[in-house]
């Protein structure tokens, strides 16, 4: 096992600086060289957390790829791209490999302004296939000539985008060869009908039908490819052949082929390299691969936290909001039979493990395609079930249709558990989930609520049960204190919390900024806390009230502030013909990378520093530590 | 030829008024019946315009559908649901038929809170696969049982959210049927390599491989199904079969039949509605059937405006923003090699037919797959390409991730041509373009720009290609007034323009909303008009002209008022520190029915009216006529 191998000599490791150093190394250097790559992404995941089984799944196919195409020039695009670490050793970065995910470091995923290499900027699954195709329709329209790899794994496969993809390739041909990464998992076990099919087709054993092309690239070919791939239990054989999913959208099909076999993999790599038209090669591989406990719990060693890879165990990541999203949907599941829980792909980074053992028959999981869930949940709730559906505010992007057309205009009641939401850290600018509350509130009957901790989750979502409607109830990548199991307070819905008094200005913040204001408040009697934890409904009353007293406002989000929060408490005092002195605070109009929460916080100028800022700005000054203390402590409800 | 019998007496459809009307009627009464509600259609196309030639190929289907099935107990899902005339006919609306697509009248797609029989409400395509999952995961968890049945084209199911749900479907495996309308068209001929893959499906001849559930199925299916369909040269046969592209997704397939032989159809849905787990069922429909020259151009035909049925003849809908799209792409592509136009499926009316046939080589349809489309355009601006994505605003909706995640975070230069922004009247709910400002502004790198006229249009779209990153133009659906070939004037970028001075108060309005701007201004020197013409960016410095100039201020725009143009502006202002009186017009928090757009606007206080009385709060009252006669021509520039 190369558990054991980490920290060996990179010998061969050495030489490779660029794609191109690939190219004079022996068959047994580049075996090595899989090693070694292998023992750098294990010791830098143990340092910094990371990707681990996909990148280690990987290893063979990217360094087959760099063998038999010459990046830049040609064009590897890593679907999801976070399989993607022995491409970036391998293309110019091994000395900031260790910076991975880390704040000012190189990418999780690959990013096209990170390097050449980088075919696209990528972190949301199933988006190669249509890049692919752009792109060699681009060349062919300006007359150029180079390869075009997507890599996609079966997991991304069951993605709308990359389905409708192949049908548009399948029908316009272009030359471009696509890789399915075949490792049976999404970061889940998969789902979906076209994987069982690609289980039973392994082994089964079919009929030799090759046609004439077929026949051309098979004679090539050395009798090691069709040798059995690890899993399969028949001979799994070199099939040019119709019987295939893949026969009826006109793609080329060859495989399944063993994804850890290197020299197999760069002798079918150079023969189908020449073909005309789009070529799809199937290849099995196994998630974790080379690595003993990540090939026995690819879940967890999916992306774990930091280990120590003489000792890999796996360790707790402390209570997030996710579980206490998990913890109180599995409860409220006993009290009301109607609610189903869907999520796309994302079992255990919702928190719904325990969930779906606790309820398998009111669970569903869509694979990759937050769209179907969406729709589905619609479905469902038009049929009498009140359907919750799990979803990171980055990926419920991809259902914002649905969401106004199969949702919002009828106001069925779906519940939106919004994960992930504001600044997520080392997934960076893909991961974000930044915009929803912007590209929401705009969409009518749809309201939005975000708790200010665990107890407020559980309240909010059973009083969004009892309402109906679409409600999103969103809240961040981050711990929370775990609240007492059987606990459903009521809330008033609609109406904020002020949580500090002031006799000057309030703060208006909300999920987690509110922990900003309170520390910027800090016992200043000046400055007041709302927990401002609907955004729609607001609670224009309370507004008003604040307004009406003369007091200076400051919303904060960790939300863009274009169209966010702040841009409807603006929008509200307009309306009511209220113009006090107010600070919007929210991330400015760029993009993030990846980095510490609290780091890009501070330099969005969210956090408490920057709210006592756009206080005085106002003319409210924080008191001094002396004058403080001469003041008693503030009322707090 | 079906065409003559319009006016005929409706002998049979006078006995129908709900779905168990049809269950007594002889299979002769029935034929009648549909030549009947084929009249009924034509009459009341000719005279709303609407939905013509889909609704006509599915007459009998939605007859056998009535027979078969027990609706509203079994749910009829029928995807986009413009073809569901016959059965909005047939399901209590007989007498109310005539009002469709008008105000006040009936939808012209199914729509839940209309009927107790509209299953879903939809306009989109290719959402009735996930509800019908997300219904029938319903029935059987609350223990319930009726049937499902969805009615999807063979254009919807190239949409990755089908394909997608079809994938779910196969592993679930809930008991629900599937027909597949197959008639070759979307809007437009049909892309993609299933639907190739259907035309060669439906012209071999396969060896017969029926399985045991199969063999069951068969016995009790009359032979006329066996015979041939209309176009299929050799004897298409019943299949229940491996090699075809729905087992890959395990779901039982059985065609294709002619989906016009209504004693087949009935015959064969009775056999199957008792199956377990999913069935599709292959129909081969002609858009159009029965009404020749809709037969002959089902194109036209699609959605043609009001005609005279017994003569009836194409007419020009005037020339529209479409078609002022269309010519300047056409011409702009001359002088930039490296313009493509991207359509998914809207070459008709995106007013791409020209540009089609002259650059045919830059020309990209992709089906209905509008994130494809947008992340074709992302591989496309990659590799050196200027992509042009001729988008709906409402189907841009479905191509928001791929907006923010492959184009934006790199800021690709891709330009998004945005037809039917705003209200569009007769479609409705599901197709007003009125949220695109707020989910695209939020988005950092995206610029946004609304032209006043051809002219504008085509300065915008020159420039847009010099500028880079991702620019979204958005326009009506409308008329225009054509701009003359050749005219390319230069645009100041990011400025806007004063149409008016006024000497009170300035109306700030873009696209559509300039005329009742102007209208609302008229003479009156009091009031000035600018030309808001560009969103992203704001021209924040004419915008503090005017306010530090103690003008009152007005937005109006035909877009959510929340997270709006008018709310960019109270942004603005607030960040700039001033407070000038401002009021903000925009359609209300709610959805918006068909209907004539000037009718909503005025409902929606948007126009003219609505503007002066916005003036009036403010106290800038309307000059009586008198006054206005005594005050000078005011100053356009």
């Amino acid at each position: 096992m190369l558990g054991q191998s980490v920290g060996r000599l990179l010998v061969v490791l050495q030489k490779v600086n660029q794609p191109q150093d690939l190219k004079p190394l022996s068959m047994g250097e580049l075996l090595q060289l899989t090693e070694e790559l292998r023992s750098e992404i294990i010791r830098v995941c143990a340092q910094n957390g990371g990707h681990l089984a996909s990148s280690l799944g990987a290893v063979e196919l990217i360094v087959a790829l760099h063998r038999v195409f010459n990046s830049p020039r040609d064009r590897l695009l890593f679907d999801v791209g976070h399989q993607a670490y022995a491409h970036k050793i391998l293309t110019g970065r091994k000395e900031v490999f260790h910076t991975i995910r880390q704040e000012g470091g190189i990418s999780g995923f690959t990013k096209v302004s990170e390097s050449e290499h980088d075919a696209i900027t990528v972190g949301h699954a199933s988006t190669s296939l249509a890049n692919a195709l752009g792109m060699a329709i681009a060349r062919d329209t300006l007359g150029e000539d180079y390869h075009i790899v997507a890599l996609i794994g079966d997991g991304a496969l069951t993605g709308g985008m990359a389905l409708a993809a192949l049908n548009v390739i399948g029908e316009r041909k272009p030359r471009l060869i696509i890789i399915l990464n075949d490792n049976e998992m999404s970061i889940s076990e998969n789902v979906g009908a076209l994987n069982r099919y690609f289980r039973e087709y392994q082994t089964k054993k079919w009929v030799q039908e090759t046609q004439k092309w077929g026949r051309q690239v098979l004679e090539g070919i050395s009798p090691r490819l069709f040798g059995l791939v690890d899993r399969a239990k028949e001979a799994a054989k070199l099939m040019l052949h119709q019987e295939n999913p893949f026969y009826a959208w006109g793609i080329r099909y060859v495989g399944p082929v063993d994804g850890h076999d290197l020299p197999g993999l760069i002798h079918i790599l150079e023969q189908i390299k020449e073909l005309d038209g789009p070529t799809l090669l199937h290849a099995v591989t196994r998630k974790g691969k080379g690595y003993g406990v990540a090939e026995e719990d690819p879940i967890y060693w999916h992306g774990p936290p930091g280990f120590n890879p003489q000792n890999p165990i796996k360790v707790s990541k402390g209570y997030t909001w996710s579980a206490a999203f998990g913890d109180a949907v599995t409860e409220l599941a006993h009290q009301e039979p109607r609610l189903f829980v869907i999520t796309p792909a994302m079992r255990e980074g919702s928190g719904l493990v325990r969930y779906s053992q606790v309820h398998p028959e009111r669970y569903l999981d869509t694979g990759i395609c937050e769209d179907v869930a969406a729709t589905t949940a619609a479905g469902m709730a038009l049929r009498g079930l009140k359907p919750v559906l799990a979803i990171y505010s980055t990926f419920m992007q991809r259902a914002y249709d649905q969401i106004i057309h199969d949702i919002a205009i009828e106001n069925l009641p779906v519940i939106f558990a919004v994960d992930r939401a504001g600044i997520v850290g080392g997934d960076g600018a893909t991961h974000n989930g930044v915009f929803d509350i912007a590209y929401l509130r705009t969409v009518p009957n749809v309201q939005i609520a975000a708790p200010k901790d665990a107890l407020e989750l559980r309240a909010m979502l059973k009083k969004a049960l009892e309402l109906g409607g679409p409600i999103a109830i969103r809240y961040p990548r981050d711990n929370v204190e775990k609240a007492p199991e059987g606990a459903w307070p009521e809330i008033e819905w609609g109406r904020w919390e002020v949580l500090k008094e002031g006799h000057r200005a309030y703060i208006l913040a909300f999920g987690k900024t509110l922990k900003y204001a309170l520390e910027a408040a800090g016992d200043d009697p000046q400055v007041g806390v709302v927990n401002a934890r609907f955004i729609k409904p607001l609670d224009k009353e309370l507004l008003k009230r604040l307004a009406l007293a003369g007091h200076k406002l400051v919303t904060t989000e960790d939300h863009q502030r274009m169209g966010g929060f702040g841009s409807a408490v603006l929008e509200a005092l307009n309306e009511m013909g209220l113009k006090p002195d107010i600070r919007v605070l929210g991330l400015p109009d760029r993009f993030f990378e990846h980095g510490s929460i609290p780091r890009m916080h501070h330099e969005a100028r969210i956090d408490a520093e920057a709210i006592r800022a756009a206080l005085a700005e106002m003319g409210v000054e924080a008191p001094t530590l002396a004058e403080a203390a001469h003041h008693p402590k503030p009322q707090t409800r």
